[in-house]
C-alpha cells in the first residue's frame, strides 16, 4: 500500500484538519467529537446534517454550506459515526426548526443515526437513502444502498430548508428525490483501505465487478471486460429495469444524469460514459436537462464510475437549480 | 489496462463530445478541427486560448468560461495539438484585440503554438508557463515544465482580460503570475496512455517519483516510499529553493497554495497533504491566504500529487478572487 499518509491512526484528523484550514471560509471544525459545520450558523431553519464513513469526499464535509449541510460527521474510513458526533453537531447548528438527519442506508450508520435520534432533545426526522438499484439486501445493509443519489438529495433538501420550510416538508422532498432516483456502478480495480493496508478485494486484469458498492463490497457479479458501450448499456439497462420496478415511467421525462466517478478514474473515462449513456437514455425517450460529471462520491482509490438517473420534476428541478455554496457544489443560477 | 473506453481511436471524439453535451451551457465543441469555445462569444476583448495535449482534464476545456479561457485546443493524449486547431478556434473567438495563447512549456506544444502564432491573421503573443521546480530541460522540454501552475495563469490572465485589458499587458500579467509560481510533483505509481497499453513506467511498491512531471516523464530521482510528512517536507524545500534561485523571498508573503491530484489520490490524501503543506510554509512565514485542493491538472489515472506556491501581490489576489465561470473553477466574490 502506497499513500500520502502518516500514521494510520492521524488520518482522519490530519485530513478533516487540512480540509478545515483549506475551506476556513465555508466550514468549522471541531475534533472529538468530530463533526463538521457552517462557519456561519444559519437561523430559524431545518438543519440539515448528514454524516458516514469517511473515504467518499468530497461526501459529506464538502457539501456543507449555503444551499446544502448545516452539519456532517465523518466516521473513520468506512465506519459510521457514533452518535455523541450527531448529538453535538446538532446542538451546534440547531436552529428551532427541528434537525432533519441524510443518512445512507447501511447497517452501522442507520442504527448510530438512530440512537442519536432518540437521545436528541430536539425534534428530528430521517431520509435514508437507497438509490442503488444493483442489489437488495448486501455486504453491510438490509436493503439497497445508499450512494451517488445522495447528493442530490442533499442538494435539494438543503435548497427547500433555506426556504424555511418545515420538517415533515424538508423530508418528504428528500423521500421523493431517493425514490425518483437510481444508480449503478461499475469497478475495474478494487479500492484499498488504509487500516487493511491491503486491497479489499482481487479483480483481474480481464474482469469488472458489476454493482460495486461504494466500499469495495460485492454487486451483482463478476464479469467479463468489455467495451465501455457495452458497459454503459447494461447499467443504463438496470437503471430503467429499477424505475419500471417502481411503476415509475422516465420516457418523456426530464432527468438529471449524474456520471460519478469512484475516485481514480480519469475525467476522460468519465465523459466518454457521460457520452454513451445521454446517447443512450435519449433514445429511451429521456430528456436530459441537467448534468453532473465528476468524482461527487468516492470509494479511495477504486477506479470506476457509477450512473445515476434523477426524474425531475418542477420542485426537485427548481431544488437542483437554486444557488449552493459549498466545497463540492458551488453554484448560483 | 482496463479503461473506460471503446476504440483508441475514437477516446478524444467521444470524451470531447460528453463534455461538449455535459456542459452545452458552457461550452460549444467543433471537431475536426478539435476546438472547444465558450457558448457565448465575448466581444471586445483580448481573446485568451490555451490547448494541449489530453489527459490532464479538467485543463484545458474545463478552464472556458467567463473569466478565463475563450477556447481551448484539445491534441491527443498527450500529444500536442496542430496550428490548424489554433487557427480555426482563433478565427471563432478573435473579438479585436488580439489573441493571446497560454501554453505550457513542451517542444511540441511550443513549436505548434508559435507556427499557429506566425501564421495568424491578428495580432498574437504567447505566454509559457514553466512553473515546474523539479527539473531543468527534460524529456519534452528545454526548459522548465509547465504544470499545475497554469491554472492560476489562465484565471488570473482570464479575469484581467475580462476587463478590456490590451494583449501586452494581459501576457505581462501572465508572465508575472508564472514566475511567482513554483510546482513540483511527487507519484506513486505510473499512468497508462490508452495507445500505449500499459504503464508508461514501472513502480515498486517501495518507491516514489520525486519531481515527476505531468505525463510521467521522469523527475528528479526514484526515492524510497516513506510517511507524508517527509515526502512533503521535501517538495516544501524544493519550492522555497527555487523561489531563492529566483531572487524572490516568499517570507512575509502572502501566498496561494494548490495542492493537485494527478488523478488516482484521494481528497482525504490531498487534504493530508495540504495540511502538512500549509504547516510548513506557515513555518517559513508565509500567509497561505488563498487555497485551492482537487484534481485540476491530472496526468490520467497517476496515483500522485504536486503542490504549487504562487507569491500573491494586491493585483494578482484581485485577478484570482474575480468571478470566473467554468467547469473546473467557478465562484463570485
Amino acid at each position: 500500500m502506497k499513500k500520502f499518509i502518516n500514521k494510520t491512526d492521524d488520518i482522519l484528523k490530519e485530513s478533516l484538519s487540512g480540509f478545515a484550514t483549506a475551506h476556513a471560509d465555508l466550514v468549522s471544525l471541531n475534533l472529538e467529537p468530530n463533526f463538521l459545520t457552517r462557519i456561519n450558523k444559519a437561523n430559524n431553519k431545518v438543519a440539515i446534517i448528514s454524516g458516514g464513513g469517511s473515504g467518499h469526499e468530497p461526501l459529506h464535509a464538502g457539501y456543507i454550506g449555503y444551499g446544502m449541510l448545516d452539519a456532517a460527521c465523518p466516521g473513520h474510513v468506512f465506519t459510521s459515526p457514533t452518535p455523541d458526533q450527531m448529538l453535538a453537531a446538532a446542538e451546534a447548528v440547531h436552529a428551532d426548526k427541528g434537525i432533519l438527519f441524510i443518512v445512507k442506508n447501511y447497517a452501522g450508520d442507520v442504527m448510530n443515526f438512530e440512537m442519536a435520534a432518540e437521545m436528541l432533545p430536539f425534534e428530528s426526522a430521517t431520509v435514508l437513502t437507497s438509490d442503488d438499484c444493483a442489489v437488495v439486501n448486501s455486504t453491510y445493509t438490509t436493503g439497497r444502498r445508499g450512494v451517488a443519489g445522495t447528493v442530490i438529495v442533499e442538494k435539494c433538501v438543503g435548497s427547500l430548508a433555506e426556504t424555511g420550510a418545515d420538517l415533515q416538508t424538508c423530508k418528504a422532498l428528500g423521500d421523493k428525490v431517493n425514490a425518483r432516483t437510481a444508480s449503478i456502478g461499475a469497478a475495474l480495480s478494487s479500492c484499498t483501505v488504509p487500516a487493511a493496508g491491503r486491497p479489499t478485494f482481487d479483480i483481474s486484469e480481464t474482469e469488472l465487478e458489476m454493482g460495486v458498492g461504494i466500499h469495495g463490497e460485492p454487486g451483482r457479479r463478476r464479469e467479463t471486460m468489455r467495451e465501455a458501450d457495452a458497459i454503459v448499456t447494461d447499467m443504463i439497462e438496470a437503471i430503467l429495469t429499477d424505475f419500471k420496478t417502481k411503476d415509475l415511467s422516465p420516457t418523456h421525462q426530464e432527468a438529471l444524469l449524474l456520471v460519478n466517478g469512484f475516485g481514480a478514474t480519469p475525467l476522460m473515462e468519465l465523459y466518454l460514459i457521460y457520452n454513451t449513456a445521454a446517447k443512450l437514455f435519449a433514445e429511451h425517450g429521456i430528456k436530459i436537462s441537467r448534468s453532473l460529471v465528476g468524482n461527487y462520491v468516492t470509494a479511495l482509490d477504486m477506479a470506476g464510475a457509477s450512473i445515476t438517473l434523477c426524474l425531475l420534476d418542477d420542485e426537485i428541478k427548481q431544488h437542483w437549480d437554486s444557488p449552493v455554496h459549498t466545497v463540492g457544489l458551488r453554484w448560483a443560477m
